[in-house]
């Protein structure tokens, strides 16, 4: 990165004062926390990660809790934040050869100038700048990503330092105020969900049958960077059409899209680490037949069932209750499944349709931080609830994504068939005739507000929404506002 | 990926019988190596690399050595080659619920049909498979990646195991035998120059002063993936414009595209393992200034001198130096440069100017394996030729890049005003002129043939093609082939 490029040509500036407020919360935290002073919380910035033993790396991407704090990009710096919200930044002495390689080297002056902290020295300053400032005790991370079980990168200490160390804090309250998605950074996720909202309607009105599932992908990951700046997407593109639709995270996106059948595309930009994460389904030639609309509808309607009920204080885990028991009412309405909707409930049945939660925090993770530390709810134990990954309550400022779906995977319906207390509910003759439907899955990103929700996803909902999009009508639509 | 999914749509298909060669090849060697017997190759597959602590993947990119030999994308598998040259995969045993996220697991039959190998089992039975084969030493990597200095992945042999594990020849033998492209091999490397060559085009065709450098970047993303099937590229797109042409590996790709300017673009697609690597140069409002030119033709002259001059038996040192010293002619014709062409060359001026080698092996990795292994020359010390990523001799079916350049560094023209020797030869005067003109670099991916090369590269080169392709006309152009 270049510093202090007047001739940068992002498409959306995020200011250095969103960084700024960040740091500024946590040092709160640190002064409520450690009312004695002393102490600075000392983040690692991540390295370059190279592609087996090449010499090629995969395009960096920064380590989340630095990058939310200081917003640099740069490999292998370290930031502190000092009790008082000060920000300092340590970057590497890099040899004087690498201009020729990655350009003009940054310098302190300029990297101060570009982020807007109060200082920045090299690394190997680090402990004489700290101590300088009268910190005695660095908090570092210490602890496991809930998601992937993977432990967040630690800073390490200068050798020989006469600072002392400790990992009680910084994890958990980083993680706890990272849910909490200030007014700054509000902006920037609706951007970058409204580039990735974009790029999925780009990508229905191109899709037909006959394609390959990879131009899908091109398309959407072409118009999140050309026209939104997204340089990479938050998670591998899921382009899933025909039977597909029923692997959750289909990876390969190289078959033949078929007439007839539906696609389940589950993508999302990342804009300078911020992240998008949304799902759209619908019929490849554009129409839905009645079978296609029965499970899409039922979808939808536990979609907007639950944006219309979602508000501070209300159980996140009722939620996806809300929603399975909606999908599953649908389900027994078409004749797909037989019974009684409360025992069918009972029976913990859509653990083998719905196999996976509501929907996750999201911010600069997409499958954010947050979602089982310390003090929260821990994971339930019913089986059609078990893969949330949070059990939260709602609260003011969370970000979030709401995400039913129904699928018809052949393993799961295996499993079901199997099950003698699960086996009498299911209409094997219809099962059959979705055999090779695959799944849908609807998925927004919702901010929390003090009285419901605001949904930044903006693409095509209805049946007849998504019918006149894929037909070439223009569509654009507001942020929807929900007082629940 | 599924197994023996009939839907696949892959634009290239890559024959199973081009591994098969491989394996056959590398099993005439261990039988020459060993003639007594019972020794096997055996490789490791890459396992998946998360992004920093969370539960996203980078994009998977399979170890070379193991994808060179089975063509299986499957992250921790094994793979063996017999010394009859039969090949036998080892695939993990996987979770049955990994189904509902993943896919339809592979199986030992599914793999075996669609990679045409001649066993699969699981992992867990390597060793009581390979004793049934007579295999009584596995033949495993050790050795470090000459471009990067990393380890290259060694295979783990089951613990407590009977087999000897040998670390003398695999990494030797079977970077030398990559090094030496089969025809069928060059059919996948002509193809996936050609999808570069057309995305270059294009790139060409939609520059203009005013977009942004990532514009540049996503359009020829796209043109690989959605046209050519590449869902990655070879290494990070360089989207140079002005003052950032002189950054060799300029990463950014985030300024303004600068009327007046010079494009120095770097990139090259990969198809299923494959690399191109490309590199073109133009003005970015079309028409190339006078100072410009001087620069270009320069550069490109150096370049179709080379192509002129590869043969089998020729020093690639001799072509470095060929190249950079027609650069350097022209420098000194355009009174850039003053003195006498031979006493600048014994400077070693050419350092400050072209600070990288005139090209590098390609083939599964962009900077390939092979380069320095025991037996080929060692690197030269010469301050204008240290850079080379290989000193050897020219040899039928190898793959080369040719990729001569001249660049206008300010750190380097720095050095090279404060050393008494050089600065004599310099007109500060006219390199002024040139501070902001950034670099050029001409670069086409070449198969030496029996008496020559063969140019894979399809791209505009000449200033008048350059002119006419950004005027929109439409550019076409057949491998030239060079009998030298």
């Amino acid at each position: 990165m270049s510093a202090n490029d007047t001739s940068l040509a992002y498409p959306f500036p995020i200011s250095t004062a969103m960084y700024r407020e960040q740091r500024e919360r946590l040092g709160a935290s640190l002064r409520q926390s450690f009312p004695e002073g002393g102490h600075a919380a000392v983040l690692r910035a991540a390295c370059e990660v190279p592609i087996n033993s090449t010499d090629c790396n995969y395009l960096f991407v920064q380590e989340s809790y630095f990058y939310y704090l200081f917003g640099l990009e740069t490999p292998e710096a370290c930031g502190a934040v000092l009790a008082d919200g000060r920000g300092i930044v340590f970057i590497p002495r890099l040899p004087a050869e690498f201009a020729t390689w990655m350009g003009p080297l940054p310098t302190p002056e300029s990297v101060k100038a570009r982020l807007g902290v109060d200082e920045v020295h090299f690394v190997d300053e680090m402990e004489q700048v700290l101590t300088s400032h009268g910190v005695h005790t660095a908090e570092v991370m210490k602890g496991k990503n809930t998601d992937s079980g993977i432990e967040v990168l630690q800073a390490d200490l200068p050798e020989g330092t006469q600072l002392q160390k400790s990992t009680d804090y910084l994890y958990r309250a980083l993680s706890s105020q990272r849910s909490y998605k200030t007014a700054l950074e509000a902006e920037v996720l609706k951007y970058v969900c409204k580039v990735s909202s974009n790029a999925h309607i780009k990508v229905m009105q191109i899709a037909k049958p006959g394609m390959s599932q990879h131009h899908l992908e091109s398309t959407f990951l072409h118009e999140v960077y050309y026209n939104g700046g997204c340089r990479r997407v938050s998670y591998t593109c899921i382009c899933a059409t025909g039977h597909h639709g029923a692997t959750l995270h289909y990876p390969d996106n190289n078959c033949a899209v078929e007439d007839g059948t539906m696609a389940m595309l589950d993508m999302g930009g990342n804009y300078r680490g911020y992240a998008a994460d949304i799902s759209c389904s619908f019929p490849v030639n554009g129409k839905f037949t009645e079978a296609q609309k029965v499970i899409y509808n039922a979808v939808l309607d536990a979609h907007d069932q639950v944006l219309r009920a979602m508000k501070p204080g209300v159980q996140w885990v009722d939620m996806h209750l809300l929603a399975i028991r909606t999908t599953c009412k649908h389900l027994i309405a078409a004749g797909i499944l037989k019974g009684d909707l409360d025992t069918l409930m009972e029976k913990e049945i859509m653990q083998y349709f719905q196999p996976h939660g509501l929907g996750h925090l999201i911010g600069i993770d997409v499958h954010d931080v947050g979602g089982y530390i310390d003090g929260c709810p821990e994971r339930p134990t019913r089986k059609d609830c078990c893969r949330l990954r949070t059990a939260r309550a709602i609260e003011e400022g969370l970000y979030i994504t709401v995400e039913p779906g129904c699928y018809f995977n052949a393993a799961l319906m295996e499993m079901a068939k199997a099950s003698p207390a699960i086996q009498e509910h299911l209409n094997l003759e219809k099962i059959a005739e979705y055999a090779q439907f695959g799944g849908v899955r609807i998925e927004s990103d919702v901010l929390v507000t003090k009285d419901g929700v605001m949904n930044f996803t903006l693409v095509p909902r209805t049946v007849e929404e998504v019918e006149r999009t894929m037909a070439g009508a223009p569509f654009s639509k507001e942020i929807e506002v929900y007082h629940n």
